[in-house]
């Protein structure tokens, strides 16, 4: 699978160096709005032995429409900014290229735009890519509907300078219907991030935690995303939707295809 | 729902008090091997105000005919021994009597037993009934399948006193299919019983974990299966298959309910 | 060394259990407000197998006078109210019985009574008398001093009904010189009492952290304070104060005994 | 205070960077065996802005001797390899020149070789410099003191790659006279270290836990030791040595300071 990169901050590199060492996907090129590092190797800048074509171009240099002619690919990653996906995402819908977006904040003119090219493509957009934290999500939700007289609380802890709660509490606060209360941060030296979903049961407490270790995660779930595009040709996808049929496919048409596998006596 | 219990041990107790708190379910007897405390009030005795019944009965008082037909139940739960099955097993069958039993080991003919019983009831049968750790053992198994090329690591601790591998991580093991190796043991001073399971990516860390506060976290395990009996009225079933559906309920037939009931946009 | 327990709640329980488990120890009686369980052994009360006296008294049926004189002891372990004090205090000064007192929350005028008995007798005074809390406020100071520049946050956990912020978070937090905003609190179903203290340093983070398993854990601080009695026979410590000689025996008068011991290249 | 760097491999790349940084030293060079990047700027290759010398070189250009002539140094601070110390250390021990060594496997006779240094200047040894590792080592060794009859257990978690049992799990094992079964690996992903000493009481659970989050954790290790020298001009040191005398510190010579400072009754 051919892929194009928009950004080259912290992130894209992470992810750029994830794609250069997967068999599956094919680097073709990075594209970014400064002029630092223009036309070099992103195998060779990253330290990576790679044979695929990975070069860095600037913004100024190509529209969308000539880059896509010359240099095609079969998904674009963007790790850019909010206003990235003006520049290529007409072009990109009308080619098919499938969207795989990792943007924290859309304004609601971008979100529109981007419901509107789901119209003609797959876009998948998760502003936490992350496989861990998309998996937790999920799973806290069906514990508390388990278990909806649980308590629950959220534990986050970042890095002194990060101020503001995080992003990520936030959305799992949200989804498990919480106020943001239950929200508590901790700011302590260089703690890269951590998140922790406790449930409390009378007898016994449940703790799912995401513990990142650097930013390549974003990585890992783009791969995942990659791996994972959904059948039909367009669409406006989360991670979760790309998650959910793992989740599902554990259960069978008529009986639970898990017991079977695994009969209960030999389970125990 | 009338209940009635086998076995007056710690976890006996402590699955009397949960029943006997709980509106849904009315508690009739307890039958217990020992003489001791015969004829007495589980109310009284545990301490908590309640109209039910709840008398102890010694096993050597009555056949499980007589049992049954005096004091009738829609549901047995035993917390007795190996043999308990054999004492009310045919008859509850033959009543139909929704069966859950916690027994952790059973020998090859008593599971040759509750096979043959569950053509005529509803056997559910879990060793481990706490909710925390069943879901945990599910969870685990979907996280595997979508990252299989996570490791997988596991640690149980407990009391002092307690040499052998906890079964309970045996099973999640066995269930993920990770050599026993994969089981780090602690044993240290009071600690009642933690299960972690550790997934460890190239970049991120995902943590499932249990930690007990008491026995009395089987009473939440069986109020859930009393609460969640499958509608066939007769099949053997283990803890598991009580919970998939909740992993199910969140797919649609069509699409996904939970993209349907939070929209992206405001989701994120 | 013989022992009066005064105050017989659960906390006073607990500790009578440790008490007559330890062979350093022989419980004489415990003194209770309520006729409840009068002249009943504790032994047989408790289920202790235990050849010591340990009757139980109500208050009303002697003075402290009377009761000292006819049932001596070594020292009093007070686990009942703030005025218990009132009751015992001058009488048992006077006979140079030690005070133990674990009473959460004394009145100006009781804390000045204390104050003068420590004139005549040894007195332990410490709210909380866990020996892992009393031993992480201390090592939480020291690792302060040793680095300034950390950040350090507290995460309190405790059961769903405990409205206020944990006393224990708060004795930490204001040795620690912290804001109480430090104190981040969890409330969430039976969670019985966790404390952890996060240094984090811009590489690396240190959490020291305490679990209670249950309120027996009283009677292990006790039993500490009893055999660590400060030589004076006068005086008014803390666990701190008993608990600093350990910390300092690892100093020797010119060099570290620590490295006497372990040659650091054995060591390392 | 004048630093030279000996190795600069990606430890020695962090602590470049963190002396670099700090106002109190001053990195006067960095040598390495190996001709890359020889006279290249450290802050810059580094991306540090500092007015700093801090130029590489190679081993090969310069006898030990001319480099501390043209380049004098208070402190050499050794991050390269065993033999690193047969480079320089005779020149250095005779010009007075503080050794900071974290070679973490030494031969006997290169042990013997810095006993012998040691008599004509200050040499800081430590395998694992950092301060948290440092720290929990002599605390769990209090605890020991204060609580023998707990269980402690040592769980320590790695990346997937790390085969062997990890030395400093080793060096707490031997420190609290544990049984190497004492030591739990985990063994997955990307963990960067976790060491985790359990303290397991009867009724509570103490965990002394360090998180290591990059390899710079070093850095702050090198500048306690910097900062904290030992008084005598010579002599043989751990990081142990230079942190107790935080641990005597709180303790005055005749009564408690930290009693003093605090008094009780504010304190809890």
């Amino acid at each position: 699978m051919k892929i194009g990169v928009i950004g080259f901050g912290r992130a894209g590199r992470a992810v750029s160096s994830v794609l250069l060492e997967s068999k599956k996907t094919n680097l073709q090129w990075v594209l970014r709005r400064s002029h630092v590092l223009e036309h070099r190797s992103v195998p060779e800048f990253l330290g990576i032995s790679s044979e695929e074509p990975g070069l860095i171009y600037s913004i100024s240099e190509f529209s969308a429409e000539n880059l896509l002619q010359r240099y095609p690919v079969d998904a674009i990653v963007d790790f850019s900014s909010e206003d990235g996906i003006q520049y290529y995402g007409e072009e990109a819908a009308q080619r098919g290229i499938t969207i795989v977006s990792a943007i924290s904040q859309y304004s609601d003119e971008s979100k529109a735009l981007l419901q509107r090219l789901s119209e003609s493509t797959r876009v998948i957009f998760s502003p936490n890519i992350t496989l861990g934290i998309n998996f937790l999500l999920i799973t806290a939700k069906i514990l508390k509907n388990i278990a909806p007289y649980t308590d629950i609380e959220i534990i986050e802890e970042h890095f002194k300078q990060k101020a503001e709660t995080s992003g990520t509490a936030k959305v799992l606060c949200n989804a498990l219907d919480l106020p943001e209360s239950a929200i508590k941060m901790v700011r302590a030296g260089g703690i890269i991030g951590v998140h922790e979903i406790i449930f409390g049961f009378p007898y016994q407490t449940v703790r799912l935690k995401h513990e990142s270790i650097s930013r390549e995660a974003f990585g890992n779930g783009i791969m995942f995303a990659l791996e994972n595009l959904p059948e039909q040709k367009s669409g406006l996808y989360t991670m979760e939707d790309l998650m959910l049929p793992y989740f599902a496919m554990s259960i069978g048409p008529e009986k639970l295809t898990i017991q079977k596998k695994n009969p209960w006596w030999k389970f125990w």
